[in-house]
Formats: structure tokens, sequence, C-alpha cells
């Protein structure tokens, strides 16, 4: 920090993205991508003309994608906020929503950026323990007295909590924002957008990083009560009204346009997430039940930093966090079933080498 | 604002950006994109290859547009800043070294977000008016007591203060940033990237989407002490790490790549630029001396406003102020010389008429 900087942010830790290497080859599993590329209608969008007119502003109101995500999840283009990626909204939501008498409560072990955004804006953070096996008690979120933020399914557990759950941590909290992050959902976990007819303090997070290939592309976008929406609209006009790209906007209308592609590869990796659990519980792993695109696991045999780093010596790159209490698992992105035969392979090896 | 947002931000308003009609076509000279394509590098960059890598996450360090840009402004990777747009770099400069004992000053008549970022984070704004003709007296912004932050050529009004006026400036102000922000700095301003090097407090604040044709890409970058740009990424990282997108990027490599290719851009606007000066000078109009590529200009034979509206109807978009000190110009983004031949003609019927 330069002498230059407000006093105010000497203790703020930033965020640590996973592990991007652009250098050597890795069998990626460490930052939740899709292992498919996108469908055909993006690349076909993508054309020479779309590209002449990058020479143009975007429209900042992202019109014609909003009506399109409106019309697939039955709800008004008033009920859209398009962003530069989903932790665009969770930041925007942070300084909207919070500030000295509301402050955010989530859980202890989930998205590693809560309690960034939470430091960043000075707003007091309630960081709620998961129950022994891992799970949110919906029940700490009732009654929170401040803004809640649940990832659903949650990360790095791939845990979801029902709809009745939500309904009840929304009704207990009717002068707070209630965020449902639901960057994981469409892999099979039951979303809550329908919710947000009925509760106006409901704002569901989602991105087409993860289930729509488009991590590079940076769209996410939430839908909530038109009131929640023209708050969001109001950071981000005082921020950066241009905040996603046109070639992205075209990507993000084709990859609408295409859902049902999308849909099967979800479909795709959640076989794929089945037969890897199975195989790993086979090799003595504690897997928790995911219904996400990564699976938490943990073994006796071997310590989390161990497999990790040994994983990584054999190209397989996989997500460790060393934080209390999940010390002992990886987070293992699922891939294709050609990359999970990789990483079974290669963790069999470890476990061998390590009893050898 | 919903019951939801914190009370805060009751009196905030939001920047306006200008009008980005997605319908008829316009003659478009109202938000200083330029009027040529991207270079033939962009394209053949943004290749099939390319979009397949949509499914993954973009570097977030954006490394080898870094030191590209490095290479062609003589310094070092560690003093470049990479955002999605510069309003990004401004927002978070905004935040980062301003506080209630840092305010900004900035001038009464300028970019139009400088106000918008002070009253977002609560920072108290000294606006300086400029001088009679219009113009920036450095002298007031030496000693200043805030965080110094001038657009270079100013806008709208396309005029600039010299180097040894920032010189002046810098030097005076040792405790605070002195943001210059040179949007327009390409149509033949004097930039101040060289100071960087002698002066810890200086922010340069860049941008790819006027001279180099990219406004729909969204891509700003700033030249910096490298502690000021550490500060920038303390901020970047603790809410948008991964803020650019890939294509993005790419396109940007691929345009500093082609760098000629846009400075020759920049030569032919700056010529068209001083036709159009010329021929409106020969009309009656007060054109104010710009370096940018946007000319301010006004009539006494034809008030701002219907002269805006006037254009409009006969398919010309200008941008239309009503401020005051202002409310009689009209700033005028410079195209192509066949669209500054519309305009010219347009406005020639428009001053008849009003005669008739």
């Amino acid at each position: 920090m330069s002498r230059f900087m407000s006093a105010r942010f000497a203790g703020l830790e930033a965020y640590t993205p996973g592990e991007q290497p652009q250098d050597m080859q890795y069998v990626k599993l460490n930052t939740n991508e899709s292992p498919y590329p996108p469908s055909p209608e993006v690349f076909a969008r993508l054309s020479r003309e779309e590209i002449e007119k990058l020479q143009l502003y975007p429209d900042p109101e992202g019109k014609i994608l909003r009506q399109k995500l409106a019309a697939l999840y039955g709800v008004g283009p008033e009920n859209i906020f398009l962003s530069n990626g989903s932790d665009d909204i969770l930041n925007f939501a942070f300084m909207a929503f919070c500030d000295e008498s509301h402050g955010a409560v989530f859980p202890e072990i989930s998205y590693g950026f809560y309690p960034v955004y939470a430091d960043l804006y000075g707003v007091k953070a309630k960081k709620i323990p998961l129950k022994e096996d891992f799970s949110i008690d919906h029940k700490d979120y009732c009654h929170a007295g401040g803004m809640v933020v649940i990832a659903n399914p949650n990360a790095p557990t791939g845990m979801e909590i029902s709809q009745a759950q939500i309904r009840e941590i929304l009704r207990t909290n009717p002068d707070n924002v209630v965020i449902i992050d639901e960057a994981y959902i469409d892999f099979g976990g039951t979303s809550c957008v329908e919710l947000v007819k009925e509760y106006e303090n409901l704002l569901v997070v989602q991105t087409f990083s993860k289930s729509r290939s488009m991590a590079g592309a940076r769209l996410g976008f939430a839908i909530a009560s038109a009131g929640l929406i023209e708050d969001l609209n109001k950071i981000k006009y005082s921020t950066n009204p241009y905040n996603i790209n046109r070639l992205t906007l075209a990507a993000g209308e084709a990859a609408v346009d295409s859902n049902e592609y999308y849909m099967e590869n979800c479909k795709k990796i959640a076989a794929t997430r089945e037969r890897t659990t199975a195989a790993l519980r086979e090799m003595g792993f504690t897997v928790l039940d995911s219904v996400a695109n990564f699976i938490f696991a943990k073994s006796d045999a071997i310590s989390g930093a161990a497999l990790y780093a040994g994983l990584k010596k054999k190209g397989v790159l996989v997500r460790y966090f060393g934080k209390k209490r999940i010390e002992d698992f990886v987070r293992i992105t699922i891939g294709t079933d050609e990359q999970m035969e990789i990483l079974l392979e290669k963790t069999k090896e470890l476990l061998k080498e390590g009893k050898a």
C-alpha cells in the first residue's frame, strides 16, 4: 500500500483468485470452468460484423439480452440486471444494501469473496459456522438482522438448502436483502428464481461463467424485484455505465438462444460428477453430496495439501484452501469423463506412492 | 431508490451517458467514438480459437497486454494497470485515494463523472470554475489540498494545459494523487506519461475507446508509479479480479501491435477537425481551440438546444449538456470527412430555416 492510499484500507486483504497458469498445459480442475466450449450459435454470432462494431459503445442497458433472459426465467426485463461477471453484483450489493446499521450475514465457509466485500466497505460481518456435516442450518439466517448472503449450492461444499428453507429466511428478514448466489445452480440444484415475484427482498445472482461456458467473457446477472434492480442500476450508473462490452452482450444473447445445448452439458457434467464421486468413495475418500460442478473431497490416506501438490506435479490442478475446518479437503472441478479418468488415475498413483 | 438501499445514497445522482440509440441510423457524433473500424490485426486476432477459449477465465493480471503497453510507453509492466474502460480507474481512484480527510479537486466544467464519484463515496469536492476563455488555470490546482483530477485535453472544451503546468501541479501537491485523464490525448495533445518516472503522485489515465476504435470492447489503462498501481490492484482484487474479458484482452494486444494504423487515423481525425472548425467559424460559429476528437461550438444565430434538436431531427446526433455557462454550446465528435460534410450541410439548413 502506497502512502497515498486511504488509511481505511490498511487492513484490507484482497481476494486470491484460483491459479490461472498461462504456461504449461494442465488438466485444469481448479476454478470451476465448464469443460465444454461455447455453443455453435456463439461462434456464429461473433462475426466480422460484430467485431467491426467495436468502434461504437455498447448498449449500456443491454436491452436485448435482458429481454431474452426475462423470457427464459419468466420475469420482466425490469427484473434483470446485467453485470461484468457476478462478482460485480455482489460488490454492488454490499455497497448498496449495507452500511453502519446494516451488516452482512453469511456462512463462515463459503465463497471467499463475501468477507472481502465486507472489509472493503467497512461492513460488520457475522460469519456463521456450518453444521458438523458441512451443511448450512437455515435457521441461523432467520431474523438475521443484516443482509443475508448464501451461495446455493454452497461453495466449496456443493451442498444446497431447500426452497422451503429459503422461503423461511426471506419471510423472517423482511427488512433486509437476502442474496441467494446461484452461480452453480444449473448442475442439479433447485433455483429460487420464482420466489422473486413473492419476495421483494430476494436478490438471485447467476452467471454465464460456469454452466454457459463463458468464464472468459465475464457475464453475470441478477434477478430480483424491480426496486432492487433499480438500486443496482443506481450504483452501476454511478461507477461504470458501460460495464459490459459488445462481444460479451452478443455472446450472451446467442447463449440464451441456445439454452438447450448448455443444459445438455450440465446434465453430462452431473453424470460425470456422480461417477467421479462414486470412484473416489471407492478409493476411501469422503466426498460431500454435491449438486454443483465440483466436489469437495478428503482422504485419511493423504492430506489435502499433499494431494493438491502431488496432483499439480502430475499435471492436474485442483483447488486447495488450507483454511481451518477444511484443511483436509480439496475442491475438484468436474471436467469431461476423460479428464476425470486422469484425475482418478493420478490420485491412485499418489495413494500408492504414499504407501510405498 | 428502494427502501433497502442505504440512506447515504438518497441524494446520489448517477451519470447520464450520451444517447446510444439502437433503432434508427444516425450520423452519430455524440459520444466521441472513432469513425474508423478496428485494425485488420484485431479482426485476425478474434479468431475461432480465441472464441473457443471463452470457456476459461482470462488472465486476471493481463500480463501480455501490460508488457506490450509498457514497451509502447517506455515504462515497466509494474507501471501499467488495466481496467474495464477508463471509468473503472477513476472509480477505483476516488475509492482508494480519497476519504474524509482527502477531498477531490477538479474543474467545474469537465467530464461529468468526476462529481458523481465524489458523491458516491461521500468525498468533499472542490469544483473550480474555468477561466473566461474556458481554459484551465493551472495555478488553481497548485497546493490543492486534495486529489486533483484534470482531463487533458479537457472535455467538453478540447483545450489542453502544458506539460510545464502539469509539472507545477505535481510538484506543489506532493502528498496528493494528481490524475491526468488523457482519454483524448492521441488526437494532438502532449501526453505527460514520461513524468511518471519523476513523480510518484502522478496517475495518467488512458483508454482504447477513442483513438483505438474500441469503445465497444471496454478497455482502459493507467500509467503510474508502481505504488499507485499496487493500490489500484488492491481495489481491483477486492471488487472484481477478472474485470477484463478474454476477447478484449486479445483485441487490446492486437491493437497495440498495430499502433501505427491507429495513429494514422488520429492524424486523419485531427485534419478533419481543423477543416470542420474552419468551416463552422466561416458560418459564424465560435469554436474553441480543440486538440481532441471533438469540438465545442456555439452560434449567436441558434441556441445550443435548438441546434441539438434540429440536427437530431435531420439525422445527426451531437451532444448537448444544457449546463450553466455552456448552455449555448454543443459538443460535436469528429467523424469522417463525409460525416462532417453532412453535419455542416444540415447546420446550414437550420441556420437558413431560422432566418426564414
